[in-house]
């Protein structure tokens, strides 16, 4: 079985996606889409269908699945127009601007029957899946911290990122996938959100978040992204772990994960008036470490590839798996990101009384 | 002048007081007493004058000021006996359990006009200092984030902080100190509180909590400290600050701070769809930094220390100066203790009209 697919929306993940499929054999781009032609100038793939036009690439029959790729804002109409032309759907994240924008595209979607999944291609993330594998584990003991961090130091958006309009900030652009893969980790009901969301250089759109996830299992989960979030230590502006529970923490910086687990031989004895000698007089829990209580693990490896996403797409129209991103938790990831919006304009917790 | 000086509650902090003024010559211990005679034996005081009973000590026509470092619950009851015997009074932090205590104490204090003030010596940490001396040059542009965190791995409270009754926990313990460090470094009402509170380790009190204090100047405050909270970093269980602002960020590491001042040479202009290939494919803003990009400059020295408490005691008591540590600043931060305990039951946050 060979997939063809038409691209709508050139831009920079457009292209991203025509360069991953270019080697694979079950999924041929055949057509790209997008409103400004120049983008699509510097399409690799040969003999391809250029079109400045989502209707006419639409009417190309051999066309089985339409990957969406146009501004954030424009998902909706697109994907609702892909879903009457009976194509099936690879949509870009986020999936809608919001959840009522996403009910409408999906009773369209599921009365024309045709597969829809989002490019959640994070959750293949290595930096992720490690933190995921030790939280599966179990041996932390009883979580109650997971926390997701990433730092940048370019300031600015990008591209049409800047404007509001078009769905544009970093909310929409990672936060989304943070929030997506701290759901997909942690299997529980959310109670409540508080959100700090700004634009610390941006004049339109958010590009700093501090949010924080409090689920029934009693973990609270913690956002932090910032593009001006500035230090100078080794894989700064890549990503950040940190996992705690009552018998262990771990931790890991970078893309390409480098940390450990990290446990203790013993937990303090209650020696009255104990003290360590600090540079800011003594204190009886803090300061340096005593030899041999530390002890570290090598945190566990994993091998994934955002690949794994185009497979997972193939084998589910195959019928030999389920879509890895399902509708479902897309609709999730959108809830909470509409009250991480609330909490952050309101400057007061968001509860949810039966769970979200 | 010489400030004889009783001190009631001869535990840990009661020797760390004996043996701080042992070399003064304006403050001058004449008298201890503990309910326990046993703790008093190690006292390296000569010929100090020692006692099981409070009202025996404030009897002591000589003693002109207590230090009162008795167990937390115990300090609303010693200060008002103190008081109407006529002392000047040093009181241990938190200075009450609550802040209807605290303005009972403070009926009697005032009342009784002796002069009052609470130990939190931790203004004149270097860590913290350094932190807010960043934060007053105003070279970071508008701040959005203050973090000032503090890491443990003993996991168990010590001595009789295991026990809630006596106000045991981490938050009465040093969370009074970083609430306080805040307060003093950022000059602007509170208004909401986002709280986590949490006893991870132990059976009755808490051992973990992260604060967030939304400040009306925009600045977002964020307090976090963990008795087991791991990672094998230098430094990792001392002190931390971060603080963020849209000209650059300062952080630092251990009570001795190191770290740096970090700002950009420019930031990113609108440049469509520029990459940078990660291990987790392309991102247009986070992974390696180009050259050139990131300066960094030396944090500011400062050079305070723990003495700096009792001179300043002395020469407020000669009339040359003001207490560094006033009674409307201890009862905010009990205020702010008592929404911070209130946030993390309720799993809400707590907003203020009129600020705090």
């Amino acid at each position: 079985m060979t997939i063809n697919i038409g691209i709508i929306g050139f831009g920079f993940i457009g292209h991203i996606h025509e360069q991953s499929l270019a080697d694979r054999n079950q999924m041929k781009v055949i057509a790209i889409c997008d409103i400004d032609s120049e983008k699509m100038n510097d399409s690799i793939t040969k003999n391809v269908i250029k079109t400045t036009s989502v209707d006419e690439l639409l009417k190309i029959k051999t066309i089985d699945t339409v990957i969406v790729s146009v501004f954030n804002d424009a998902h909706k109409e697109v994907v609702i127009k892909a879903a009457i032309a009976g194509k099936n759907i690879i949509c870009e994240k986020p999936a809608a601007m919001n959840v009522s924008e996403f009910d409408e595209m999906m009773a369209v979607v599921n009365e024309k029957k045709v597969k829809f999944t989002v490019h959640q291609q994070r959750r293949l993330d290595n930096d992720f899946r490690t933190a995921k594998k030790v939280y599966e584990k179990k041996e932390l003991g009883n979580i109650y911290t997971v926390q997701s961090k990433l730092y940048g130091l370019n300031g600015n958006m990008h591209d049409w990122h800047i404007y509001k309009k078009h769905g544009g900030g970093m909310l929409y652009d990672w936060g989304v996938h943070l929030i997506d893969q701290m759901l997909y980790m942690i299997d529980s009901k959310i109670i409540s959100i508080f959100a700090d969301v700004r634009n610390v250089i941006n004049e339109e759109v958010d590009d700093y978040f501090k949010i924080l996830l409090e689920f029934e299992n009693g973990i609270m989960g913690e956002i932090e992204l910032g593009t001006y979030y500035l230090t100078d230590k080794p894989h700064w502006f890549e990503r950040h772990w940190f996992i705690g529970g009552d018998k262990g923490s771990m931790y890991s910086d970078g893309f390409i994960p480098e940390g450990k687990v990290v446990k203790t031989s013993r937990l303090l004895e209650n020696v009255p008036g104990k003290t360590v000698m600090t540079a800011s007089g003594p204190t009886r829990s803090f300061g340096t470490v005593a030899d041999g209580i530390l002890m570290t693990e090598e945190l566990p490896v994993t091998n994934y590839n955002y690949q794994m996403f185009y497979d997972n797409y193939v084998n589910t129209l195959q019928g030999t798996d389920d879509f890895l991103v399902k509708q479902s938790e897309v609709r999730r990831v959108l809830s909470v990101m509409q009250a991480v919006r609330e909490s952050g304009l309101k400057k007061e917790s968001i509860k949810f009384k039966n769970g979200l």
